[in-house]
């Protein structure tokens, strides 16, 4: 079923030399399938296949468009349970995780085609003409969003379904009208085969250009580097790391035309404990935090890395009550062997940095790639002074930073990178005793959290995913939710173009019967 | 009236050594003010005030935002002719421009207002919260734009009102709610001097904090890369040449914490005459586009710099009568003798490149300063060939290229960089037949115009003023019209938030009666 090649479009291509497997975390040993990597030839011809598919599919109408995703989704749904424990066999995730996860990205994709076949989200504005204005008279101006063009896709590590081949990177992309390139995660290569075998086969259901989508393998960092690099690539998004981010960010930015990156990229996600909740409730946060720090191993960008307190009997409480709940959890396996090394590397350096002690730690035996959580802690004087404790770790550790005061919480809070995410766990009228707090966190973060973990990213239009740098590479667009499609469009204008050839959605008539700004009107009117 | 010094907040400061004066190019001669530049102690406590600012200016409602902009847009008028006399002496354009163009800022400053008073633009989205949904609660989800924090706007050459000191990136930035400094542009710094000052009466005026905006003077590159680099300013707005803007944007993007820069920069500008048009209009056109060539000695980024048609007996016709239009409008006085010989050195090197000739030429007694208007033309295979036909000068003059056939045609227009404007002029049923020249230029441009000249860009929601690189180094932004607001703002979720401390513009109640997506319905209802 995995033939380890890749999708030129929808042609099957293998030309290279360079091969590679992927890795079952679970069973400790290499899969069987041999991936071959794209070669410079097939890159060009993805390219070229993109961009010529680009001419026709920027003006195939939202209703179209809507059919294609929901056929992918379709498509990818008829896998069935093969595409699970494959899934399960390239990430050590569990089937509860890839079937959750799978319907996941099947929303993802409804719910742009909802977006799609309703049509508002083209922003459509009209302004009528003033033919008779002094000084100078007011032409007719209209309009709408048009699609930026071929959109190169990295896939994640720690989402294959939901931020991978057929994730909410490609399904926005693919909404906008962008063709997309998806550079697939070298760990699940084959889940990403398998997902999109079924991309393909809905774009021939439904008619769309050969080219619209394609699928590459590589193993390192050229593959990547040459898709980002091509002239007549537009836009780039991307899930992973701070230091692979950056660099396509930069390749991005040197080209002779700078293209958008989109990289969502590290986040240590702090939640602030105030005194009198930890008085109230610390049993109950321990618990939810000991949840939300293992979840998943902590692969996740929104894990919470870093918790903050303020010292006193409250947050000694809450210590050994999150301590005790966290050495009760049982490990979760990483999603590969180098995961863990990392994981484990990082965590070391933590608890080798002065002042830093280990407050809780699973103790039981753990098997090979599973990741034993650590909960750490240090005083606030030591954090600041030490960056080292604000890198992110991937995966399940988080440390607990005892403050001396309000104003020193107040210091730590804004210098603070940015982030994905920040919690306040207060009672209701603390939170008014610490605006200035608040106000600190704010301006760090992109979705700020009241009670709550930060684990758990809803798919709604109210949801940002992404935030200051390095949270994001652009905090001005959400890679989560139908709004996630902006980043794909450029504004265009129509002045005094006949009404028969503009785009049905700027047209009098309004055929659609969409939301449109007419003359700063909402409205769903004719002109 | 003039001092010559810097605001750094409301203070005026001038510790620096280096001067230097404006010119005025209808007299000839250097201005007398002497303008002291700011010094690197000036510059860092500029940013650190308006960085404290920004604390303050992110809370103010938009009311009392639009009460600071319609001040401004007062206290600018209340300077009277002084200013517009100012304007003149360091621009070399007419009273009238200079009245035209401070009428566009002043409404420019109260169409934000405007937008502020009534409140929507913030993009409210409110998703209520499902307690008891499976297999997990959905929490309540509410968004809206935040500013991004203190802005830096560099002011233009050919806009002294419009684009500079009180123009359209310093309104939407602080409309937004951020912080401006302005890099006042070194040739008319003494306007922006005045400018300034009645930015800052306003601000005291609306009770508005000190350094939410200042003003400084630099004549070399210094001051600009020392702004753009430092780590509290957030964003960018420029105006100006490609060499400029691109070395602003190189420098944004290498900073450890990349920030975006909105650089509105070149372009040409293509016009394509279908022949039918010119059969029935020759003499209509003829006498618009050489209006639309000179006017303003050409000086506008929407200049038509290139015209296209295809060779034949209509092309002669209006090339003769293009021509005999040309020659009898009286040349306009540039903005300064640089710009008058960059204008003539860039035109006497296009009329060099071997198949160009000059096809109309003012014959008569110029000015100094004065830019004589020419227009060129070439053969569509020797524009193909020669890259530097395509290269922006930045003046009154215009080559015509005159092709072979529509498929010579059409590959022009695909491969033309990014440019702000395209435009068709043809008969209605023409349109119908050169589908792939329109599909080619709607790739290549921000705004389509039919029948039309693209100088005069209207101030109005379904504006672009932006376009591909290198019209613009990121063409998902206006920078004209209100949209233009956008640039300087972030999204940002509460998850679960009290509602008595969301911003007014997420509670319940929805106080300020403005339009929300509540639910994914557009809606002024309560929750």
């Amino acid at each position: 079923m995995i033939t380890g090649k890749n999708y030129v479009g929808s042609t099957l291509k293998a030309a290279g030399e360079k091969t590679f497997k992927t890795f079952n975390p679970q069973l400790d040993k290499e899969n069987p399938w041999v991936f071959t990597e794209a070669t410079p030839e097939e890159i060009e011809e993805t390219v070229t296949l993109a961009n010529r598919a680009f001419g026709t599919y920027r003006n195939c109408s939202g209703l179209e468009k809507a059919v294609f995703l929901n056929a992918i989704a379709d498509e990818v749904l008829a896998l069935g349970d093969n595409l699970l424990v494959q899934y399960c066999s390239e990430s050590g995730f569990p089937m509860g995780r890839a079937e959750g996860e799978r319907g996941r990205m099947v929303g993802q994709l409804r719910a742009f085609a909802q977006m799609l076949a309703e049509g508002s989200w083209v922003q459509a504005t009209i302004d009528t003409a003033l033919p008779d204005r002094l000084p100078a008279p007011k032409e007719d101006l209209r309009k709408i969003l048009v699609p930026l063009g071929p959109v190169v896709v990295f896939g994640s590590s720690n989402f294959p379904f939901a931020f991978s081949t057929a994730g909410g990177d490609t399904a926005s992309a693919l909404a906008a009208g962008c063709p997309v390139i998806v550079k697939s995660h070298s760990m699940h290569v084959g889940t990403g085969e398998m997902v999109a075998s079924a991309i393909l086969k809905a774009a021939q259901k439904t008619n769309m250009p050969e080219g619209v989508f394609s699928n590459l393998v590589g193993g390192g960092t050229t593959l990547g580097a040459s898709l980002v690099k091509h002239p007549l690539v537009k836009a780039v998004g991307f899930t992973g790391s701070i230091r692979a981010g950056r660099a396509l960010f930069d390749l991005a930015s040197q080209r002779p035309e700078p293209i958008p990156v989109f990289a969502e990229m590290g986040s240590i996600n702090p939640v602030v404990f105030l005194p009198e909740a930890l008085k109230t409730n610390s049993q109950k946060w321990a618990t939810a935090y000991a949840g939300s720090i293992t979840l998943g191993a902590g692969q996740f960008c929104t894990n919470p890395g870093l918790l903050i307190g303020i010292k006193g009997a409250e947050l000694n409480q809450f210590s050994l009550e999150l301590a005790e709940a966290i050495e009760k959890i049982a490990p979760f396996c990483m999603l590969h062997p180098s995961m863990k090394d990392s994981f484990e590397e990082g965590a070391a350096t933590m608890v080798a940095q002065s002042g830093v002690s280990k407050i809780a730690e699973y103790k039981g035996e753990a098997a090979p790639n599973y990741g034993v959580q650590k909960v750490l802690t240090v005083d606030g004087k030591t954090f600041l002074e030490n960056k080292t404790l604000s890198h992110e770790v991937f995966g399940p550790v988080s440390i607990l930073v005892q403050c001396d005061d309000e104003e020193e919480l107040l210091r730590i809070v804004s210098q603070l990178d940015g982030q994905l995410t920040g919690t306040i766990i207060g009672e209701a009228n603390e939170l008014k005793e610490y605006k200035e707090l608040i106000e600190g966190m704010q301006n760090r973060v992109g979705r700020l959290i009241f009670n709550g973990v930060p684990t758990g990213v809803e798919v709604c239009p109210s949801m940002i995913h992404g935030g200051p740098y390095p949270a994001s590479s652009d905090s001005r667009f959400t890679a989560v939710g139908i709004h996630a499609v902006y980043r794909w469009v450029r504004p265009f204008s129509y002045q005094n173009w006949p009404n028969e050839l503009l785009p049905v959605e700027l047209q009098d008539e309004n055929p659609l019967q969409i939301l449109r700004t007419l003359n700063n009107i909402q409205t769903k009117s004719k002109v």
